[in-house]
């Protein structure tokens, strides 16, 4: 009887890959400390197109990396304020993208497609954080972030677009 | 009067590492569909050292990579049921990893550092999800998402630890 489920092809895929990285980890990497040594943290969309690394060009060791649907301010704020206060970060990247999903759908659909197919009302008070417009969302997120109180004023919030049909990031705020 | 911040030296490489990823980025990987590949998604931490692509072996295009403090599924949720009710995932992993800060404070700390340093009581509500023990973390986290009833019973959950001293994933659930 256990309690483990069974190896999928996507779990023995993270296996084989994950032996190759171990391979391949430098002393240098494994050596690397806890807080980020450019004392940035970026958050971006969890959308399986975006490879933040290569993306914007970040060097392991260097940055926080938050993710999540629509890399959303308000949902990363947790994380945010542990980044600042616990390891120094100094500067905030937010970075959106085109064709989000969350350009596409809104709360009442997620929660009529959550109570029509699992019958549950537990999403009807979850906000799931869609956004009609792009840039405004971009815009309304770093606000949000200045106007939290929760990370000092000397914080630099930047917030961009990246284009997944392009690869590039553009600076809106 | 421009509300943009400074060019950081942060800013001044992301502009010209993407520049060099525009480049770089093939037309397949511009003509990605939305929804992942694989049809799975990840959940990891924030942290610098860890590299999600080349530590589990995901292929641009194939899954949704969600991080936060601490990798939590508490945190991830909402991300959650997006990636399976709008775009199809159909496999979840939670992978924390060693000497992540989570283990290391608490709530009562990181409220009294915001209350010293920022003179808000902004933080007092929020719980920063901290944990004291790693492997305990992974197993109440994937008994949490299964429990939410906001998943599906056939999705799969997996839970691992990443050792980032060696880069080897480790699987405790």
């Amino acid at each position: 009887m256990s309690s483990e489920p069974p190896v999928t092809p996507n779990i023995q895929n993270l296996i084989t890959k994950n032996a190759q990285h171990v391979k391949n980890l430098t002393q240098q990497e494994r050596d690397l400390p806890i807080p980020p040594a450019k004392k940035y943290a970026i958050v971006t969309c969890m959308d399986a197109r975006i490879h933040p690394s290569k993306a914007f060009g970040i060097t392991l060791g260097d940055a926080h990396i938050i993710r999540n649907a629509g890399a959303s301010g308000v949902d990363a704020l947790r994380s945010l304020v542990i980044s600042q206060q616990l390891l120094g970060t100094e500067e905030v990247f937010i970075v959106k993208h085109t064709d989000c999903g969350m350009l596409k759908f809104d709360n009442s659909h997620l929660r009529n497609l959550v109570k029509e197919r699992l019958n549950t009302d537990a999403a009807k008070d979850i906000d799931f954080l869609f956004y009609p417009d792009l840039e405004q969302s971009v815009r309304d997120d770093v606000a949000y972030l200045k106007g939290t109180g929760l990370l000092p004023e000397e914080v630099v919030i930047s917030g961009w677009v990246y284009e997944v049909e392009t690869g590039k990031c553009v600076r809106i705020v």
